[in-house]
């Protein structure tokens, strides 16, 4: 490359003509995204071997770049946006939310404060009272409500989920005194995820008494108002300070969903903060029919829904909202000389790092904003709509063969499933669910994750990806069909 | 739009052709980023008066959404890429970071665990190691080293600094007994970044016992190991438990830079976590001729430097290398049952869930890499000069104006620098250079911040932007020079 063409560290043209082939690139990868092993098949430490040991001293071409995305990083990737990923839950990309991310990046603002970019503020606050209206939250989780309320971007829902805990641990402190920090009470299911004891161990809590309550299939894994009560009365009387009740509305294993009204009346009436944990079934509130799986909302302290797993937002966009803000300003709030301007001096706006564990953020507003007007709301509820109609369809598949069972009543796009051992088996089914994950994730063709309920090992196909149509939840089925059969001697 | 030509949520021709339309807006921001107001100049809420309180129910066209970009929401954006950003640090964003960006928002994976995308996990750990290399950092600080240490993104130097001082806390907590977390000291210079006390807020230490050191000209604002000897000394004799260390490497105020040499000895004589923060510094030391500034480091547990400040790698990618890796993990491992793969469960591979807050992670290594590749060490180090050889002009354009004085010596591409009152003033100073802030930034030609060092109130001019040129900085300075006649009167 000669010195003139040499890229420089920004310039508009070369933008222009290195993007326009970034995009090329980005266009064929969805078209031959069936192509991949849909879960990487690569060994561990695969790339050391294939990339030099020190970085380039000169300046490499994209062209060599995207050789070697293609023949080096490509093998090592999992395809979260293939249609044929059914693990964990999805992450969803979308053209909006890319080229959201595009535009983000292009302006590659960090906005910490409102003067940093008045724009990314004022769009996240107004993007969030458009959704709060379109979820139907309660008006003191609106920005522009009467009270202290409002939303906010999250990276992940561990992050809000975290915001959240240390605001209602420094509420309460305030409250008994700081001296206390031992004696607090966390609350949630078992089935609650795990990022909510992660949070539990940074805030310095006792663990012993992060209290993950007993579900079983009674409720289908829902938390029972009556042990919380039982719990919390013990609590109280061993002289504990209970303080923060985690509920979810589409558990990670299961998708089970706490009964928000009861638990949030005991919680009020224990003057216990009360956060709502919808990270994946939060999206489908956005259609009526499915949107009393949040009623009880009204009485939460916080709820949060993650955009970037099953709403079209490219990850990460996690979505909190807070009825007392100042909660999460009293405990997050930094206010250095180099970063005091007139606005936020003055209490005219509102400061987002104050909202969050991070100081700096990125301009995420953009591509919600983006989602919801490409899409529209129509479009976003019969993306939900097909995805929970392919999810019903597998289902009954499942139910009819003899040889597999369907785990737990599906409630949203997650099935599961489990292939039920030979009746004169030694096996109780779990190695031999286990063998048919291993065998369906290493033939390339699709990628389905598990959990265990119940110390049942159980397979879990979680339906999500834009791509996914129902000639993909077909072969899938036939796969694991075919794959079962193998293992049960073809009997 | 028909039905037929509506959006759908992912369809490579689709995303091609909208994302051509997309880069193309991109470049042309480019191309007259210079004819923005570079600090916005919106009153607060004025979005709010622009946008409709609903989102819609039908999808609108990108066409339509690009001119609301461009008439509502372009006024409200403070032009961090613009050459004529001078406030704060900078936030590199460059055509290598941008491309970067784009691939990773494209593939959108969540690489929790290495099985999620192994080559998310090992590019990263090859991308650091690369740069452990270049910035000349001990064996330790490498993955494929000999010891237990490693490199890993984090999203900003807040959460770096959080996780290290989570794994400093648990570590000695493990020693001493959990119930003497009251008893535990941080220190760092009283020029620390606000994130440092935000996480030991976050962690549940006592602010009490948060130590933050005095500075003063004679040190030029460097933390004196003197000081921190007799701190660590009265400490010890208390019965407290000093146990975590943060050295910065340029403060955010006037780029100090703390002696790491002689505070990792006091640090590891006391058995003290030694954290270096370079967030903004760091990307110097990958020229020869800075690389002395973190002299020392490898005293350091812990090493961070922003990649998204000065290092073209477009926002959020924060450096972390620690020395003992089992330290983090310790701290913040989870392990659910809907996360076991046999790749983790064999410890075969590295899983960066466990090295940071949040579960999710988007692939920032490739941005990372993209950087190193497209412009070679040799093109990071003449970025680096060039601003720094801009910083000395603006610094010499100062000191040959005697109405004004450089506050401290220069040592990267930071000016500090102050207005000097007339001599028969009432004011010291600090009202005249707040008025001759606010006079600048007001005009949109420039936008520079301030700080305050030993009660002065001082105008920081932080070089950075890979746009900005000789020209730029002649233009400002003429600015300055000009309000500055006007404040005092063309005296």
């Amino acid at each position: 490359m000669s010195r003139e063409s040499e890229l420089r560290p920004m310039d508009a043209e070369q933008l222009r003509e290195q993007a326009h082939k970034m995009v090329d690139f980005i266009a064929d990868y969805y078209k031959t995204i069936e192509n991949f092993p849909v879960l990487s098949q690569v060994e561990p430490g695969y790339l050391g071997k294939l990339l030099p040991d020190s970085a380039p001293d000169h300046p490499e071409s994209l062209q060599d770049i995207l050789n070697d995305v293609q023949e080096k990083i490509m093998p090592g990737v999992t395809h979260w946006q293939s249609p044929n990923f059914f693990a964990y839950f999805p992450s969803n990309g979308s053209i909006a939310g890319f080229l959201g991310e595009m535009l983000s990046a292009a302006l590659n603002i960090v906005g910490f404060s409102w003067i940093t970019s008045p724009a990314a503020t004022e769009l996240e606050m107004i993007a969030l009272d458009w959704l709060a209206k379109a979820f139907q939250l309660p008006d003191h989780f609106y920005s522009t409500g009467k009270g202290q309320g409002g939303g906010v971007i999250q990276g992940t829902a561990s992050e809000a989920v975290l915001v959240v805990l240390l605001a209602a641990r420094d509420k309460m402190l305030t409250r008994v005194g700081k001296s206390a920090l031992s004696k607090l009470v966390m609350y949630a299911s078992d089935q609650t995820h795990s990022s909510l004891l992660k949070a539990c161990q940074i805030g310095g809590l006792n663990p012993e008494l992060c209290r993950l309550l007993r579900t079983d299939p009674s409720t289908n894994y829902a938390l029972s108002p009556d042990v919380l009560c039982e719990a919390i009365s013990d609590d109280i009387a061993s002289g504990l300070i209970p303080f923060f009740l985690c509920a979810t509305v589409g558990t990670t294993s299961s998708t089970a969903v706490d009964p928000l009204s009861s638990l949030g009346k005991i919680a009020k009436s224990n003057g216990i903060w009360f956060h709502v944990d919808a990270a994946y079934a939060g999206s489908a509130c956005v259609c009526p029919e499915y949107r009393h799986h949040i009623d009880g909302v009204e009485e939460a302290d916080s709820f949060n829904m993650n955009a970037h797993k099953w709403f079209l937002t490219n990850f990460d966009c996690s979505l909190l909202w807070v009825q007392d803000r100042n909660a999460l300003i009293e405990s997050l709030s930094t206010n250095p000389e180099y970063l005091k301007n007139k606005a936020s001096q003055g209490n005219l706006v509102t400061d987002y790092k104050d909202w969050q564990i991070p100081l700096g953020r990125r301009f995420r507003s953009l591509k919600l904003w983006m989602v919801l007007r490409l899409y529209g709301l129509e479009g976003l509820r019969s993306h939900i709509r097909s995805h929970i109609n392919l999810a019903a369809h597998f289902e009954t598949l499942v139910s009819q063969d003899p040889r597999f069972e369907v785990v737990t009543p599906r409630t949203f796009s997650l099935v599961c499933f489990r292939l039920l051992p030979l009746p004169n088996s030694v096996d109780d089914g779990n190695q031999l669910n286990r063998d048919l994950l291993d065998s369906v994730n290493s033939s390339g063709h699709i990628f389905i994750t598990h959990t265990v309920l119940s110390g049942k090992y159980i397979l879990r196909f979680a339906v999500g990806t834009p791509l996914t149509g129902v000639r993909h939840v077909d072969a899938a089925w036939q796969i694991l069909q075919d794959k079962a059969s193998s293992l049960l001697g073809n009997s």
